[in-house]
């Protein structure tokens, strides 16, 4: 028998409790040699637009078959519908909550995601809580997924299912503004300026917290220790950075935080980069 | 070579340190192909109580064949002993302090688990240090398990271990007393009070932290954001959450709090569910 | 086809958002069927010391063969170069910074390890981000000698490249002085002064945070629950604790701080073990 498909995970279970490694214990019954790994347990609890950011993020890097476990859920138990979401040779499973629309759309890009409302309980663990169905729902279709059987044998394909833009920027005359999408862990703020984007504008200036970040840079080592960046990070999105320090925490930024990028030509109301003198904490 | 059994890990090494990736290096060697996953390491430090209830909570879905290794270890180097505890074709290695105590009695339950004293040092890992059984002696033991070598070869089957008995709830007349014995990273307050004792109940209501919770719920978004419930969570057991929040904060509930179901005619001293002032932070 | 060595992750990618997922998912991609397995992705932020000490503590107990991925990496698309150093059939992967360094010489002693600067981009993942070489140069190139590519085929063997020693401790005349050069998430600090180095002394006495911490003791519990204590750690280092408690905490102890292992007969200026008043929160 063909080894099955790697499983990806990525919830809001946290790794304080066994709910991530009850997920994958199930997952290890249905599917017996199958491969689990982990994308993050940690995205906000309850917070669906984070988590779609997260696996839009990580689409494109997905091998080529798999199936990915997707659980941000506080409509679990109601008459929100379980999902199955195909690109391809790779499904997306979870809840019909947005969670799972960028990333699908991602994957299937230039063509569309399918999309099937599981409706098949033979395939479900069963009893079926009410509370957990990344256990009991999620995890058993995404082993019958990861074993080979088609999609179209575990639910019902359906034309309309729930819609999530993430936020894109705007673009205007010699200037572009976004926001900020996503504070990382290091404490770089993401923003939804794309890179081809920037390309559009000669020689652009950041602007974000009320300052000026200067031009582009490639790395966080091109400033000095302690100085605030901007540059394009790993997922192609201008990021908002410090070197060697978290510019969520030196400059205030927060998601929905504006971010603009500006030609040189375009006039601004922030003022230079360089020491600034009500910022504490950074090394100028 | 048939390929081993999965192997699960439960500790409380935290994820800070390499202690979990050692284990799992010298599973890897001593199993080659064994898939390793993680139940979870952030078991309170030295809390085997809480252990062994997370190991207790995951024990119905771990797959058959499989090894747990579960370490949570304060007398490490002492004279308690190393076990390995059999149901089935499931095994359990871990000290011996109770923490295997009640999953093992779940996964053999109508019938009794069997314990072998780990005592046949030729399967552990030289030199054997004093304080890291988990690299030493458990997942050395725990790869031959795996790799197919019988536990008698292991050990020494033992009739008495050590004993650790989950707190349970108390049934009386249209009432049922139990406690908090877990609150989970999403704040919810599981508690010893079981489905089934609930059924014997008519239209129970709950009471924890002094207030009337209401009815029993199917699930979190019955309830408005930022409200209390209470509703059978997905080990089975009587949950009090909130709504999009943390039931352990709005009520300051922990562990070891009562909480009581009771029959609609029973006295209580608590006040109906709805708009308490002097709680802050709840949306009412 | 021979299924590919294990790969290890070690990095200060954290958890919290999808990095270390990718690098998973990019690897999974280029040698499917592959184990990847984390050491750890809690190194202090861009902390290359710290990241090496895990990686030299973990480094005996990794299978053979096996690829480690470790990325502590602030230099990331600067002039540093990326590197694999091989040490008989285990290799390491990760950028030229000193990280791999204590590792590599304790894989291969008592020889040498051999490094290859990675400058064959074909091994690579286009586009090669100038931020994340952890997802687009070390993936690969894990998965490819995973695979069983040879490291010349990957790069350029060099003679010199980072070198990093961690601190070791300085032995005297009846007398060793070390430092703390890790706090574990026990609280445990893990000093420089070695086993071997002890083995020297006669009856040694600890001395840390101005206080005599008593002989070595063989495991945690050997002192009363909240005692202070001395001992041989599991990775063969002295190393200060508190029986169910932090050290570092109780101590005040942090990186850096001098720790000495004395004879009996030594001068000392600090007072014997035992209840100290300005210490709060010890049990005594």
């Amino acid at each position: 028998m063909a080894r099955p498909h790697p499983i990806f995970l990525l919830t809001d279970y946290g790794l304080e409790d066994a709910y991530a490694g009850v997920v994958r214990a199930v997952i290890a019954g249905a599917a017996p040699g199958v491969l689990v790994m982990d994308l993050t347990h940690r995205v906000p609890r309850g917070d669906i637009t984070a988590g779609a950011l997260q696996l839009w993020s990580a689409a494109s890097y997905l091998p080529t078959p798999c199936v990915v476990v997707a659980v941000v859920d506080p409509g679990v138990g109601t008459e929100r519908r379980p999902l199955c979401v195909t690109a391809g040779a790779r499904a997306l499973v979870g809840p019909d909550n947005g969670l799972l629309w960028p990333a699908a759309h991602r994957l299937a890009a230039p063509g569309l995601p399918i999309a099937w409302v599981l409706d098949r309980p033979e395939y479900w663990r069963f009893p079926v809580s009410s509370t957990f169905h990344g256990r009991d729902v999620f995890a058993p279709v995404a082993a019958a997924l990861a074993s080979g059987t088609p999609a179209h044998r575990l639910g019902t394909m359906v034309e309309t299912w729930e819609r999530l833009e993430l936020p894109t920027a705007v673009a205007g005359k010699g200037r572009i503004t976004g926001e900020v999408i996503w504070v990382d862990a290091f404490g770089n703020a993401v923003t939804s300026i794309a890179e081809q984007q920037l390309n559009c504008l000669q020689a652009p200036r950041i602007h974000a917290g009320g300052r000026d970040l200067g031009p582009l840079r490639r790395c966080y080592a091109e400033v000095g220790q302690g100085q605030v960046l901007a540059l394009v990070g790993s997922t192609g999105l201008l990021e908002v950075a410090v070197n060697g320090g978290s510019a969520a925490h030196l400059l205030g930024l927060a998601r929905g935080d504006q971010v603009e990028a500006l030609e040189a030509a375009q006039e601004t109301d922030t003022e230079p980069n360089g020491p600034v003198r009500h910022l504490e904490g950074e090394s100028t």
